[in-house]
């Protein structure tokens, strides 16, 4: 039985979520690798063209549907924002990833329920990777292989945790060095996973993954993702990741290890 | 025609590269996501598992073929190291990338006469990607959507490049200010691309990649891919990466961008 804000509707909002993704994928296949050069194109370029066209789509579907519901795209603003229902919606989450023709970016797709995540998709359309999270749901993996339930591992310590983030350049002033003290405590940092990261740590193959610089269209459809697969996901201080939320983020698949990773951001 | 060393052999040097690509592959991907926590497993785990085994299909087939060259490889040592042609395997390039589920390690095999490296192979077993370089010839990238040349792009300036490097982890005393300095004079820095990121930069979609504490087995194969598609790739003091080498590379689409980033490199 679905619990939570959503009661029997979270089936039809899955559906639709995962209905999204499906619309998205072949609009960035298309644009993927499709002209050199893209990032002095400006607002022409191949990484611009797919974010368009992929959330266009996207949001004319969530209109169709609900159309009662709120959007907030990367691409094209916010609607309906004041809803209790808002989707949340980044189609290339990598942008550099995908000018570089690396094809492990993603799509991310969150339905926020006054303001707090209730369901989260990370897709990865090139690689056939997605992460499906719900909330008092487990979290599901589809990809060629089929669909199963995903756990994240135990980890008892800093000292035995491998730590993923996208980029140290991420960090700036304070955070730098409360960074740089926690990739100092675990047993080594595996850089440059994007969104894909969240999914390696809902799979129970790696420990913690810190960032910042985020926007909410980075990081809420992954709270649901990782919840759903037993790990915790905060900002820096421990606080729920909201619409109101800042820009730092801290996951960690054993709820212990998020305590110590937090408290070793914290310490100066 | 082709030229250099290998003379008309070239054509059967290049055929069995490729059937060692073959035949590491499917090894690789039966061990891939196989089992949780690998890491802390030692000599049983999947990762030390399949590299053995790969390397060992790929000596096999070497052997049968022609026993009079030498091999090096990561698990299982050196034969016949004092042979013209020797050649160098890494079945599994980015074993923690292995480790973490995240498929895009690589498989590095390279064919060295007297020392330097006359072919190369990258193959990027589970995302179905392989470029080929060979002395006086066009590098091609070999993918589901077929067989194409590629070439670098040319990059006028570090404040227009984009860098590559897979962990700032990677440097260590001068090494660190050296790449710190690099990276302050360029566009942007992507991290994480392992190997991928040299067959990146010869498809002409980013511009320099700047690595160190590599071994052997971790670049001689990128050597004939990056020159045959246009580019430049030497240790950091712009010296011929050969069996001899230390652990420096620097690699650059653009010849006079590589000078750029050498001389960036070297100012203190």
């Amino acid at each position: 039985m679905p619990a939570g804000a959503a009661g029997d509707r979270l089936d039809d909002y899955l559906a639709l979520a995962e209905e999204l993704a499906e619309a998205s994928a072949p609009i960035i296949r298309k644009w993927f690798r499709s002209g050199a050069e893209v990032e002095d194109k400006a607002d022409a370029s191949p990484v611009t063209q797919a974010d368009r066209e992929a959330e266009a789509a996207m949001r004319g579907i969530i209109a169709a549907s609900f159309p009662e519901h709120g959007i907030i795209g990367e691409e094209h603003g916010t609607e309906g924002g004041e809803a209790d229902y808002v989707w949340v919606l980044d189609p290339i989450d990598g942008t550099k990833r995908f000018v570089a023709g690396q094809p492990w970016f993603g799509t991310l797709i969150a339905l926020t329920h006054l303001g707090r995540p209730i369901l989260g998709v990370i897709d990865i359309p090139l690689l056939a990777q997605r992460w499906v999270g719900a909330e008092g749901r487990p979290s599901l993996l589809r990809s060629e292989g089929g669909t199963s339930e995903v756990r994240t591992r135990s980890c008892a310590s800093l000292e035995a945790a491998i730590l993923s983030s996208t980029s140290p350049d991420m960090f700036a002033g304070a955070a730098t060095a409360a960074f740089d003290r926690l990739r100092g405590a675990v047993k080594y940092t595996l850089y440059g996973g994007d969104c894909f990261s969240y999914g390696t740590l809902a799979s129970g193959r790696l420990d913690l993954v810190v960032e910042a610089a985020m926007g909410v269209y980075d990081f809420m459809a992954l709270v649901p993702v990782v919840e759903g697969a037993g790990g915790r996901i905060t900002d820096w201080q421990g606080r729920p990741l909201t619409l109101a939320s800042g820009d730092q983020v801290l996951a960690a698949g054993d709820p212990g290890l998020h305590a110590a990773a937090m408290a070793r951001l914290a310490a100066d």
